[in-house]
């Protein structure tokens, strides 16, 4: 029996390299059904060659007439606007809802999709750095696995395997440092938005490379790690390895760090996921530590890059201060991409929008909107002093 | 309930750690009885300390005496001789027996512990060298774990746990290089016992420092990783990682390696076969990356070093072969540390035994020594041409 799929965000980095998985491996997985944002020529390739029931554009409206022909022609079900998300979910049965959506708008589907008892494949950060413990407890109720394709939480996913779980003593998350490891904070008031594109091993969205020059992503990482692994934030922590080949590891209390390493290439990870607990053979590159020579590992600078500091001290005082780092940081990146402010001026706005914030509890996704909401329009209208 | 422990060379560096861990975590281990070959005076303290109900002495004749009044004072029970392991094995009930000696004396106790269904806690090499096939056959028809205390072997084992076996593409084996490591062939002409005893990282005994110095350890232990985890040897590769961290890997189909990285102490890889399947916190120091900065790779260098390709060899042809190779090895040490040939001579006597070796297949461990017999006898009277 293939294994059938819901693939939110599929013509996103995530979602073509997730179809590339079922693409190499036939009659392995059952594509359900499949989800864009805008980008509806992709989505139309995606329905042509795995024949979904059903999909979604949530943000494509200026093409209704478009995407209404495409699902006609290839009698498909069309669901439209974000709302869409949550109905695939909901009226089309799966073993796995892969959610490679961009932002919160993954939220209310994942959330929906952990209620039906579906297999989570997490590949949306903002779902657990903004609502982890709400997914997270509503996951363990359920007993529904949420296995991340995030590849340094596949790593960590990976090595926990080798010791029971209250013998974990630390997570150790892996970041590359970014395009500017070793810079100093002076040197980085002239960054471009170009500069910070030239990112030395992965390729990704813009967000999230900006995300890795200051290292906020990787301090999101930390958060997703948290709820994700049920570890307490102390003893998580994060070294530098420029390599990228190290993808995270786990120390256990009797000193044993069980470590996953593998070429850099979100092909593995995904894999890994959608065919969980199978491992399956693949033509990839091996990784070949004599030809690599050498792995690094330093600490992080956090007097230069503050941003992994304030995902902690988010993590802390919990409640809604995760998602207004978040949505802080969006606001800042937009005005960074717009050339509005400087990349050294990225962390002095969320600092300054985390200080504003009186954090409230989040009982509902409502709770995250609002507080995002909020913290974003302080971003975006922060000025130089 | 402590777990009951028969210590098998327990006077030795490998077995004085072990009991070092029992002494650590009171009411954890039973001690039940004790085994040394020669270092009574050492085995004399260990039973005031532990009081176990029986001890061996297996080759402290001389000392037949001193040991009767030790064994009178303390009101255990004695046996004598090679013999005597085997004993100690059948008489007292256990729940482990830790295998510590040197030899092939280990291997009779061994299959008769395995036969009475006690879990082994292997330190001996030549158990596995020259009678694998036997030993695992007999453990895997009786469900007995075999939990390997080499460093190596151990890290091997807590990685398996991280996919399913069929899923296993290669193991990697790491090899610290010995103190010849990036050293020519012309140079290894010189070398002297004492620089051979300066091995880098680990502290151990002379004949395994100098197996180290060969490489032919590295390829005793692909022997032994090849009948313990039962995978074909030329799935079983070795790297040199001259720090010593990474203890070993496991790489799996789809591309993902596990390591299993720790300080250089064997107390961890003890602890750890010992506590199996619990982990136990330890104040150990603990392993921090960021101050080793890098571990680094290379192949190794096997036209320096062939005895690691003499090792593939002999296993590949399997009966006797590798129990002759362990034999041609001793005998050729003991003749390097008597100054009748020289270091780079080592190789040469191995490769002339193993030339002249027509292989048996092994039916019992008298086959073994037989075997075994021969092959130190021409290895001792090799002369450099």
């Amino acid at each position: 029996m293939p294994k059938r799929l819901i693939i939110l965000g599929s013509t996103g980095s995530i979602g073509t390299q997730t179809l590339q998985v079922v693409r190499d491996f036939p009659g392995e997985f059952e594509v359900v059904a499949l989800s864009a944002n805008t980008q509806t020529d992709i989505l139309a390739g995606q329905v042509k060659e795995f024949s979904p029931r059903a999909i979604c554009v949530s943000n494509g409206l200026s093409e209704k007439e478009k995407v209404r022909e495409l699902a006609r022609r290839s009698g498909v079900d069309l669901y439209l606007g974000q709302e869409g998300l949550t109905q695939l979910v909901e009226k089309y049965e799966a073993d796995m809802v892969v959610v490679a959506t961009v932002g919160i708008a993954g939220l209310v589907p994942t959330l929906r999709a952990i209620e039906l008892g579906r297999t989570i494949a997490l590949a949306n950060k903002e779902v657990l750095v903004t609502a982890g413990e709400l997914v997270m407890s509503e996951a363990r109720r359920r007993g529904v696995a949420v296995l991340p394709i995030d590849s340094e939480h596949n790593a960590i996913f990976q090595c926990l395997s080798a010791g029971p779980r209250e013998a974990v003593r630390r997570l150790i998350l892996t970041a590359s440092g970014g395009p500017f490891r070793g810079v100093t904070r002076e040197k980085l008031r002239n960054v471009t938005p170009e500069d910070v594109m030239n990112h030395p091993t992965w390729k990704m969205g813009r967000r999230i490379t900006i995300d890795c020059a200051t290292l906020l992503n990787k301090g999101f990482e930390v958060i997703e790690a948290h709820h994700l692994f049920d570890i307490p934030l102390e003893r998580i922590e994060v070294v530098v390895h420029p390599q990228s080949i190290v993808h995270s590891m786990v120390e256990f209390v009797d000193g044993s760090v069980i470590a996953q390493l593998a070429i850099t290439d979100m092909y593995l990870p995904i894999q890994n996921v959608l065919f969980y607990p199978r491992r399956v053979a693949n033509n990839l590159p091996r990784l070949d530590l004599v030809s690599l020579g050498s792995l690094t590992f330093e600490a992080p600078d956090l007097e230069t890059f503050p941003c992994l500091a304030y995902a902690y001290e988010a993590a802390r005082k919990g409640g809604t201060f995760p998602a207004v780092l978040n949505a802080a940081d969006e606001g800042a990146i937009s005005r960074f991409l717009k050339g509005k402010i400087g990349f050294a001026d990225i962390p002095v706005v969320i600092r300054h929008v985390l200080d504003q914030h009186k954090g409230q509890p989040v009982r509902s996704v409502d709770d995250i909107r609002e507080a995002s909401l909020g913290a974003h329009r302080i971003a975006s209208h922060w000025d130089a002093p």
